[in-house]
């Protein structure tokens, strides 16, 4: 039996975030050692709000919050995506006033200090725009060499249709900054990419929320925030059967690398470009010059993914 | 039955515009009134003397041939695909001297002259960088709604391993002249692209070659530059079955689009990019807001467009 | 005595584009053989009809005029600059419908034909955006070597404080296209760029226009026009003692240069900056490298200016 | 009298790094916090060894000295300017080893951690790319407002013929890091920006070295270091008088703005250019909406400065 996965969980809360928390922290492979916050979804100081609110929620409220960045390393913080994960980020669900408050110490400090302290051990999950994570590396660039691994979500290949990007090229994680996410492809780590190439196979459908929430009362409530981010889906791209449960499956992938199919490529971004700014852009060329710095998610087993997320979320009520 | 297609066939002699040429004039549904050249495999001068080699060859040096741009719109000529197609750009095979005479009418300028000649009849072809095009789009805009259709060899949207391809993310008719084929993609006129997505598909075998090969000397003659072109694809990609039929493909379009599928999309070119000038940008987010202004091609029917093009290509001897 | 400067003023009418066609048709040392249109100021249309009407308001009705292009070569006509030159483009003063009619022949077509017809006569003068040289130049690169000279109103360099440009770093024309700008610097022409560094201190005022409308009924109306040119310079810009004469200083440095003091300099335009797009930019390195385009005007007779200015503007009327 | 300027000096260690240091070492109206060292000139290591070196040829050993970022953001170290500064950054003269070690805390925690112990009092003079005091920024953006002042070499807005500048139109800081650059102007701390503008201005001849390597041993010293750099000015720039001191004046601005006359100016860096990226832009229109964020220095009082710089450079030698 292998080491569960501990995980530092780097989220701008947001439904899916909110989902990919209590994904980490159901799941008997991981060990969730903390939570970074970050701007993306929402400001930070309310996706640190919501991630304290979630945690306790979910009667974990001692798992340590580290907030970060408050916007990108070149561009200020322009808005949230409140169409979508609603104003307060958790689809205008109120939860209670968090008792626990956030760590003192910065997200990228954090991340720092824990991959010093464990070699090899600690894996890196950012789901929202990378800053924390270039901050973390661009300060201290040997633990790029000390994390286990940097699973991410962003990074998408291919678009056929694909809704809810933030340009026609770019997810939302890497347009909301571009520049971080070169320095974290460039970092030298080990890097797996979750991208909507997988993540929009990942749909969260009422029926599965149904199933969820039959489940006592914390599921309950977890599946009325979910329904926001189904119903914004469905609103928007008219026929989709369900939201892409994005960042939860950047966890599991982290868990489970068996879930998806992944092919290693030499990839990078573009910072530049009119249309293309936060564009992966990969080479695949048969050059033989080609060197691979990423595995790229390019497929899902979508039942046993779907199966184990029904299960995760069974949470039980905080006490 | 319809009407054939009335051509102009631009292009930058090289291997494939030759084979390209070549199937203009032998199908029945192909009128080739004239061909354009332009810089790109090789430089103009040498395209436009390969050009009239080529309608020689084939016994069709009346076909008249006006030469077009020597470099893209704001950038200099660098340098041709000597690797590809040879320093003479027809797989050092050498021809007797041309007979003809290019005309003494710009390329842009007989593109214009004709459009407004014969409204809605005349089917632009170009199968090299989009530089002359451009020039006759920028000068005379009406000409977009003068010309039946422009069906041409560029565009490629997914990359996933091709050869050849002149950056990781552009093909080499659009890494040529970036700005040229934002010109004709914005220009309103009715636009297929035939890019690298499906034109490796149409791959040219060394057994085609030699049943094409053995049907006589001009057909022999043909097949000895293409072997050139074989060749060097071999070289350079191991494990490939052949070389890819860009430019032929794109005048089989132009005749027939049942050859391929199509899907309209709303398409721009990226200019600005530090690793993505020059690719093609498809917004395919399902917005509502997206206004489709080309066909890109996406699949193909390969067994049907393989056994048109050997028949095509059992050139009769020059006379 | 050298021979006069056999002019081809290419204008987006306008009223400095105005007060340079008065000047081009009064000096004595120059011929206005042709006069070509373009966007900017105003759209293409309105810059044709504002020039036969100035053309006809100083009695020369049978100057050709020819249209050009109607837009920059890679992107749209966004707007024209009607706070300051009028919606009409004529400070809102209504002439006389024109008795005569543009030609029939694109504007880089007359270019293009006189150029060739009158080798190393001819001085292209552009004062609008380059659009038109540009696609003279890209279409027939050989009179870049048959043109006596090209002398532009655009390229500054130093912009200290001054009002009225399009973009912290790039004058209007520049802006306007930037791309055509990059291939006229690189034709290989003789080049004059006359831009704001020089033009901003050409100022036309209060009193010049006093002295100049009390000449007569045509040079009354003239003033009038340039009445509202200068009150929307004092009403945008406070403490300016007048407007910029832009253009008509291109057009008196074409027939003489020894108005101002320019510096041989190697330059280029930027295509894709986000902050710079459009600026000129120049190579002043003490490289030994550097290889001159172009005289960058810097400094400015503006005495002897003022009074060939106020002189050339008295403007007989119209027969 | 005013307090004195309590400094961190931020230095890629490099010749005219060399003069700041013992320039700040010896100003009574400075005091020497701390050295951070960047790479730039030479790499990071070498600008750490070559920085405790100068110190202890100052007999200044103790000063704290943090070594931060070994590259820019967004791309790797490609070279320093050994051609300038000789392969070891010191001239090739070869000192003592250093007895010191630097500190075991990165650049960017030093400045923050300092910023917070000391609000309003700590100035920051980097004189090197910015990457440190961007890290710094970004990390923890409330010490733009708890630091007196950022006073960096860097940020050149006119460039007639200067020699030594990285491109066209950006100095070698902007250019190392223009990511970083951004970061900085864009902070909101309190800005002076001390470019090639001014330090140009600021020669070192050899009149003047020699006058200083009179003083003792120790000033001979760092005036044999210093005369490769003037030789290195004048073989590449012939007819220099000398070599610009530009990173000793921005010490020198940091103690005593009265040296020079600067302007307060909106300013941003360019990221994506393809001729100005790294170019300083000021948007010196005037509309009314801009806000300043920095003062440029434009000029000097070059015999106070030149005075003042002789005098500290008579180093007492190290005990």
């Amino acid at each position: 039996m292998t080491a569960p996965c501990r995980m530092i969980l780097d989220v701008d809360t947001g439904i899916d975030d909110a989902l990919a928390i209590v994904y980490a922290l159901r799941r008997p492979g991981i060990a969730l050692e903390a939570v970074t916050t970050i701007f993306g979804n929402v400001d930070v100081a309310t996706a640190t709000r919501n991630t304290l609110q979630i945690l306790e929620l979910a009667g974990r409220g001692e798992v340590p919050v580290a907030p970060g960045a408050a916007h990108a390393l070149v561009r200020p913080f322009a808005r949230g995506a409140a169409h979508i994960h609603g104003v307060n980020g958790l689809g205008e669900v109120e939860l209670p006033a968090p008792r626990a408050r956030p760590r003192d110490e910065h997200a990228a400090d954090l991340i720092i200090r824990m991959a010093r302290a464990h070699p090899g051990a600690i894996t890196l999950c950012p789901v929202g725009p990378l800053t924390n994570a270039a901050l973390a590396l661009a300060r201290a660039p040997e633990i790029a060499g000390l994390l286990r691994e940097i699973v991410l979500m962003g990074g998408t290949l291919f678009h056929p249709g694909i809704p809810g990007i933030a340009s026609p090229m770019a997810d939302a994680n890497f347009w909301n900054d571009a520049e971080a996410a070169r320095i974290v492809l460039r970092s030298g780590a080990k890097l797996t990419l979750v991208g909507m190439d997988v993540t929009m196979k990942a749909l969260l459908t009422p029926a599965m929320t149904r199933t969820i929430a039959a489940h006592g009362p914390a599921a309950a409530t977890l599946m009325r925030i979910a329904d926001f981010y189904v119903h914004a889906y469905q609103a928007q791209y008219p026929g989709i059967a369900g939201c892409g449960l994005h960042d939860p499956l950047a966890v599991a992938v982290a868990e489970d690398p068996s879930l998806v199919t992944a092919e290693a490529m030499q990839v990078d971004v573009e910072l530049a470009g009119e249309l293309t700014r936060g564009q992966l852009v990969a080479d695949r060329r048969r050059t033989g010059k080609v060197q691979p710095n990423a595995a790229v998610c390019l497929d899902l087993d979508v039942p046993r993914f779907t199966e184990r997320f029904v299960a995760a979320m069974r949470v039980s009520p905080a006490r």
